[in-house]
């Protein structure tokens, strides 16, 4: 096979690691410089590879590329942008391709979710369509953790650690005041759709009596007079009750707690938080003081607290994505395969980006307790290993030295576009 | 002097590092076995004393104290409940010295803010009116950095350091996105009064392009015309804004931002919450989408991020509080004062309880830039050498390892009394 370039693209949310992702990639690549030439990176993801606005990695020494490894966010930029379907959409996908022309880029590997892999996966198709076969590959990321086919995703494992130790800590910071204070602590967290984030919440304790003592999922219909019951309960037999709600949690009649018409003064809906809410059901009905926090970007960028085995994993499916393009495999994703829960041992093995596209894995049934609040044993012994191990940034002066990379963009040689 | 026993509370708002100011008192207590005996720990703070509910320390092994030094929340337990005047409640001061006198306590170190050592000073009194002369002394502690004569207070240094890493972590995450997504980001911090959390957040950046490009202080009344245009402007120059404001915002006529009438649908009001208000306020004057996230207890419990720098001082008052008991100091408590900004050198010095009672620090204005959004040079030398220094508590099975100290009574002496 001849040296050609390659261009990586982060895609949707960042998270805390997926930076190291993009070093795996690119170090990778510098590793094979008799098969892969110029490393592109698109500025904000598929909208800088349409309006060909990239980057040469090599501007970067071997200790930047590094430093991603311990830095959160989107090095490159990312973007929330769904290319629509082949049919509807042909002068995007032709673009694309243009593009990839326009640099020799014989490499595409494209770091994102569900919907990136759906992206990847219709890239995959079209370049022996339009006679310029790209080898393109998925690199999974999502901090919903709601992948197919991989057992878990890189970005979780350190969400999952964040919330934990959040949970953890506030709780003990309740249960010392809870006599005269605070006696219901509600933590909202993300996931609109899978439970996985609050489910992680779960780790912070163990038994009825330790904290969480509530989780609300959104895979499990808000029932208030069980949920009031229960914090009822914790608060006469634990003195507190602490509570992980997540984002996405429904009433039973589909709408999310979130958009319980909260308004502020001049009539404006306040979207996102239900944790105010929540509380707020809890005083009105059952009058105990409250505090609330609401986790927001801060889960997904808290680069200080990661996951030592998602960082490895993030990292892994970087390198990987790289040598099965050059093995020719298009149209594949690395993916975590579990081999065993205690001591925790994974590997990464292959996987077909049409396994992966549009499809979102929900916690089972079997990970939550039958009443609906917490989460079992199964479920702890399948979170526990990710997030083992810390991985802290280095540090100066106090603050940890995250690297911001300069974006230079190379030369354009086709016309404008405007996707 | 005689062999005396001595009494450790802790009062007010837990912080990350009280349980280390615990672990000073104690530690240098079993140091001088030859002029203080049994070492008790009210529950509850000063709730405990007056209840007579009692723990001796000498149930804890070193190992288990200097655990301490790594766990947040308080021990003990704290209260939020405030001693009035001696002249409308001689009732209660005549029964701590009974509890003192029932179990020979002729040390007590009361630890907490502004209202704490109001306390602290008036028992300090009235041991000798009620002839049971007890050494009292206070111990400083609170998130708020509001207490005078102290340069800083044990407890800020590592929320200053929390609320700093996240604003900057949120940060790189946002502007990743901006293009496609969210554009003004508002991070709520604690400080009902004093703006100094809120400053900290000033610390994740420099510069006008750097964030948070806007902080909100209690100390400047709300200017809606000013920081929407300072958004807009953000916006447009950086590509997105970040917002670090303070719980304690008012209106130029005095009342809160974060109680602006915020109702839910059934009508109950929603107390705390200023992030959501000013999201609100952007979105429906300038349309930028947005996210907002509410710290809560997280910055004052998240010991795995705390301050080295506050942790050494939060210790070294626990210790000196001692020295100064066993030296016949009554009424004073312990201080931070600084010698030098950078390189940081600071040491203990003696300050007297009267001096230190009922009276808040703000933030000087020359700490705030002239806009009122941001913090000066000066502030900045005064903030960066108390989130010098990594303290990260132990961790197993990826989850810090904070000690529950079982909490077990001593017989009582005396009738039991209800305050």
């Amino acid at each position: 096979m001849s040296r050609k370039n390659a261009l990586y693209a982060q895609s949707g949310g960042v998270t805390a690691v997926i930076n190291a992702t993009a070093a795996g990639v690119i170090s990778e690549c510098r590793l094979n410089p008799d098969r892969i030439g110029t490393v592109f990176a698109a500025r904000n993801g598929i909208l800088g590879a349409l309006r060909e606005e990239l980057v040469d990695t090599a501007a970067y020494t071997d200790e930047q590329i590094a430093a991603l490894r311990h830095t959160p966010g989107g090095a490159f930029g990312s973007c929330r942008f769904k290319l629509k379907g082949l049919e509807e959409n042909q002068a995007e996908y032709r673009r694309l391709i243009e593009v990839l022309a326009a640099h020799d880029i014989g490499y595409l590997f494209y770091n994102g979710g569900g919907d990136s892999a759906d992206t990847a996966y219709k890239v995959s198709k079209i370049g022996d369509e339009l006679d310029y076969p790209v080898v393109c590959v998925g690199v999974p990321k999502t901090i919903d953790n709601d992948l197919p086919v991989t057992d878990c995703c890189p970005g979780f494992g350190s969400v999952a650690k964040y919330v934990a130790v959040s949970m953890m800590e506030a709780s003990l910071d309740v249960e010392s005041m809870a006599e005269t204070s605070t006696k219901v602590f509600v933590m909202e967290v993300m996931g609109r759709h899978a439970g996985w984030i609050a489910a992680a919440g779960g780790l912070a304790g163990n038994g009825p009596d330790e904290p969480p003592q509530i989780i609300l999922f959104p895979e499990v219909p808000f029932d208030q007079e069980a949920f009031l019951a229960r914090v009822r309960q914790s608060v006469e037999q634990t003195g507190y009750c602490s509570i992980v709600v997540s984002e996405g949690v429904r009433w039973p009649d589909g709408r999310f707690l979130a958009d319980s018409g909260v308004k502020d003064a001049f009539g404006h809906a306040q979207l996102g938080g239900c944790a105010p809410v929540v509380a707020g059901i809890v005083k009105a009905e059952l009058g105990y003081k409250y505090h609330w926090a609401v986790l927001d970007y801060l889960q997904r960028s808290a680069r200080h607290l990661a996951s030592a085995v998602d960082l490895e994993q993030a990292t892994a499916v970087g390198q990987e994505a790289v040598r099965l393009a050059l093995a020719g495999k298009n149209s594949v994703i690395p993916v975590i395969e579990r081999l065993a829960d205690k001591p925790y041992r994974w590997k990464v093995s292959e996987a077909q980006l049409a396994d992966m596209a549009n499809v979102e894995k929900m916690m089972p049934r079997s990970f939550i307790t039958e009443n609906g609040f917490g989460i079992t044993e199964e479920c702890r012994r399948y979170l526990e290993p990710l997030i083992e191990g810390e991985a802290y940034p280095p540090y100066a002066a106090g603050l940890p030295q995250y690297i911001r990379l300069p974006l230079t963009l190379i030369d354009q040689k086709l016309d404008a576009f405007a996707p």
